[in-house]
């Protein structure tokens, strides 16, 4: 039987826009980038000034490097492993370590939809060794990962500003990140880097506070909807709008295959909720559950490389007794099946009892733990109640103890809140969570809104990652009323991209102004081309304007049709400027 | 010729709404609301738990009253006429005094598109008499409209939590809205109720910081695209959606005409900026204006029924000179068209030197002046700087000269500000203009998104909005890039009365929270049709959910194609609670 050939994907770069790759200085590392060339502005005394390409974060991959060859069936480059074991701390297996792995693998009937280059000797700490980025950064070491993601947050912010005719000297309290900066947030569980040494295939990206807001988009099939072609492209197709990581949560048919194609063709971080796989595995019964079957899952999924595991052992027997009150209960499915698990057994949370057991683990692989919110809430009513902080400071424990077992830590949270209560759920995070970084559903700050819930959670996100949130798990349009199409991926990718730079912009991060000042004075300078190129969703905005001015001569017209040609505002300052007998566009 | 006729227009009740009155009690007034009736909910031992009807804020007028016959060729009741005339101030004119209106009038070229039954008799103070609502606040008079505008507020939030089972004593912390409330926050300037005497088909609606949050929506042609019946159909469309006033920002052919239309069949309040009428009058050249055209304008459109006109007279000669260093300049239609003016005539903004004039005749017919910001930053780079702050401070000069004249005044803000400016724009607008409304564009909190920019705009306006920002201009995902169309003018309403609600929630408004407490019981309980006729868009949560799941069972299920069956967290609590022998769903 012929192995599954996937050959439908989304590829090409954006406009106007080449892949870069800027080398490391300590280490040979190339880190990609997506250079945005813009065109001169021609003043009218003919005289041109040139503006300077604009560098910006691309998480797509090498799916928009023209000069990349995609071949899904192959996977990406191993860019990682090298370096990984160049440590000299890990070993290769002889075979896969997990009972479910193996027997998926020596399934015939599967051999249709497996992977052809799927990993069968998984790599492993060796005995007594501890492989995490976290546990390196605490013995003072920088590796290749730390220096990639320094030069990745930078964008060559430094050198725009020099070219742009800065001084050195007026650059020198700008905080740009380096090598240290990023180890030192590492070391001090501010930041995690994921990067299970089975997924050498990402490029490596940081998460925390103190580096810009990254975004999650969730994908997976459902039982009602979808297959796994379409998993792969859904994937894809994120990474190309700016998803910083991806879930897969699958709960269907083949969740493991499918999300070996997922991984083996994933340039960034995989995370899973392993509880899901778990519960399949037992036939969806929840009372069926045990460590046995969960620690299986744990191992398997770790030797496939993914990157982050969200487990919600924060979800104490005593605790789901408090959901009583509220609006719309346990809204969390992993919460609620460990919730419903522990009711029918009456005993703790086994992700709880055996929480050691699983950072060590985890420490095998470098696989973070992402503490999930059960208790979010999942309604207005029910923000910052007993239930959710209460859990707050269970994960608090936990990630001391995730941390003593040198695993990387991030905190899932909310969900719904109003706006008002946004902060002290920051403030809560970081003070029971020892700062550890909080990655957020969200908030939602109303709930009447189903159809717009990428909206009504964009509010809540960009608030909450200028208040301090690491990392926004995006929202679509269908949330609450369906499984999300393409469109929907997009559209939530794309919202969250903008939530997460709004962020980034009132945080000053170093640098973060400069695709918006560029998009400013290309409209300024009515470069309609430019000002495509420099959006966020490139081909929406072309499609937007081309609805009512199409024609070619319309891309460098000095209006367009929201105003018309007489009333533009843009075009009148250049009267007004040349009556002042000032040049139309300044320096900046 | 026969006299245009309109007939198609976006009629009928929203999915398990009717049209409520809710009788005055000092006045015979009648206040619309609309009433969503809930299903019960059927616990699993079949006793029945009652779901009480949710009554929302309601802006569509008669077009969603199934008893009422629209005929657009008539236009609205005029329910405001005899509560104008008892109070024995005003007097029927003759004819128009307009100069412009009169020509129209007597052009018989436009028979053809002329609104029937147009008001040829305008009413007007009576020599020394002042009719605006806060004249008569100030004289601790309560008019009709401020009952109405008391009980519309109240929304029946009282009546809900009485019939819920609260106890008066419960509720007697509960700021409900009083009509001697509304008198005073009106006296104080903190509050806006527009209403010009020539448009008596408007339902009252108040604008002001300690009341709902309201929105406004931008329609009108410009020369590129759009006629006349798309525009009354967009207006009619937005006030479905939830629009509290609209702009008739028209700026093409028969704008006077199309006018008449509009304020005839508008249930809300319409803004306008005279200055393009005037512009047009003067063929386009900003240097052709005079105060007399102008002035000429104002009289035509408050003899038509215009209630707010946007007047950019804080932008001073001295003050163009700062946008210099500005990326994006003037980025305000009517604020160019000013500095144009200036520079040209190297002359003080006449609307600035005339603006006592002005207040005199908009206080005879209660037209209330939203002071333009011709210097709102129109990109990040731009937010907060002399330009806006120094022409903020002449607004508030402007303000006090207006109230001294009895007439009512709001002030437009940004345009682009990124999140951790917002507060100290919503803060120095409040203290340099007393207090008066604010009334923002946005702001947009990022310059990189173009085609979602009523998202990058939802942020920062909900953010505004909470800190004291009264009312909100819609942006759609055109802008930047061209005219909205329909479809732009629903997703632009929606996404601002999301962002307007987020608002009302966070500032703890009584009974703003009605609405998400029953939609998040509703979901608890997957009662599907209760959560679409709660929606602010029914039909497009419809629409989302029944892309995966249309069959009419799927309307009861017990979960949706996001999770599925198994993976339903709602679901799994019944589960839960039935371990913990709880009911599944509380009171509340």
């Amino acid at each position: 039987m012929e192995t599954k050939k996937l050959t439908s994907i989304s590829t090409g770069a954006f406009p106007k826009s080449n892949k870069v790759y800027v080398p490391g200085k300590l280490f040979d590392i190339k880190v990609p980038m997506r250079e945005i060339s813009l065109a001169d502005f021609v003043q009218a005394d003919r005289t041109i000034e040139k503006n300077l390409p604009v560098t910006v974060y691309d998480t797509s991959g090498p799916y928009t490097d023209p000069t990349y060859n995609v071949d899904l069936n192959k996977g990406l480059p191993q860019i990682k492993n090298q370096w990984i074991l160049d440590r000299g701390d890990v070993e290769e297996l002889p075979e896969k370590s997990s009972e479910y792995g193996k027997a998926r693998l020596n399934d015939a009937s599967l051999d249709a939809i497996r992977f052809e280059h799927h990993r069968t000797k998984p790599l492993k700490a060796k005995e007594g060794k501890v492989v995490t980025q976290y546990y390196y950064a605490k013995q003072g070491i920088i590796t290749p990962e730390m220096e990639f993601v320094a030069i990745r947050e930078n964008q060559r912010a430094q050198e725009y500003y020099l070219e742009n005719g800065y001084s050195v000297d007026e650059l020198k309290d700008i905080k740009f990140i380096t090598p240290e900066f990023v180890r030192d947030e590492i070391a001090a569980g501010r930041a995690i880097l994921p990067g299970n040494i089975n997924h050498p295939e990402a490029e490596p990206m940081i998460i925390g506070r103190n580096f810009l807001v990254k975004i999650n988009a969730n994908i997976g099939n459902s039982p009602t909807t979808s297959g796994m072609e379409e998993e792969v492209e859904k994937a894809v197709w994120a990474f190309r709008w700016g998803a910083d990581t991806i879930m897969d949560l699958s709960t269907g048919a083949n969740i493991h295959e499918t999300r070996e194609w997922i991984i083996r063709n994933s340039p960034v971080p995989v995370g899973t909720v392993p509880l899901y796989q778990a519960l399949e595995k037992v036939g969806g019964d929840a009372e069926k559950l045990n460590w046995e079957i969960y620690k299986d899952t744990l191992i398997e999924q770790c030797e496939q490389g993914v990157d982050y595991f969200t487990i919600h052992a924060g979800i104490l027997k005593d605790l789901v007794q408090t959901t009583v009150n509220r609006k719309t209960g346990i809204v969390s499915r992993g919460g609620s099946i460990m919730a419903k698990w522990c009711m029918s057994h009456d005993k703790e949370n086994f992700t709880y009892t055996y929480f050691e057991e699983i950072c060590k683990i985890l420490a095998q692989y470098d696989v973070a733990v992402s503490l999930g919110d059960a208790m979010r809430p999942g309604s207005i009513h029910d923000a910052n109640d007993r239930a959710q902080f209460g859990e707050l400071e269970t994960l608090g424990e936990l990630t001391k103890i995730a941390w003593k077992h040198h695993v990387q830590v991030i905190i899932e949270g909310p969900g719904h809140v109003p706006m008002h209560l946004i902060k002290k759920n920051m403030d809560e995070q970081l003070r029971l969570c020892h700062e550890a970084p909080f990655y957020t559903l969200g908030p939602l700050v109303t709930d009447i809104a189903p159809g717009y819930d990428h909206i009504t959670s964009a509010i809540g996100g960009s608030m909450i990652a200028w208040h301090g949130t690491s990392m926004l798990c995006y929202v679509t349009p269908k949330e609450h009323l369906g499984l999300p199409n393409k469109d929907d991926v997009r559209v939530g990718v794309v919202t969250y991209k903008l939530a997460a730079h709004a962020a980034d912009l009132a945080k000053g991060f170093p640098g973060a102004d400069i695709r918006d000042h560029a998009m400013s004075k290309a409209r300024f300078e009515f470069r309609w081309r430019d000002q495509f190129a420099l959006s966020l969703d490139p081909e929406k905005a072309i499609a937007d304007h081309d609805e009512t001015l199409p024609e070619e001569d319309k891309k460098t017209a000095h209006f367009c049709s929201m105003c018309g040609e007489h009333f533009c505002s843009m075009r009148a300052n250049y009267e007004v400027r040349e009556k002042m007998d000032v040049a139309p566009c300044g320096k900046n």
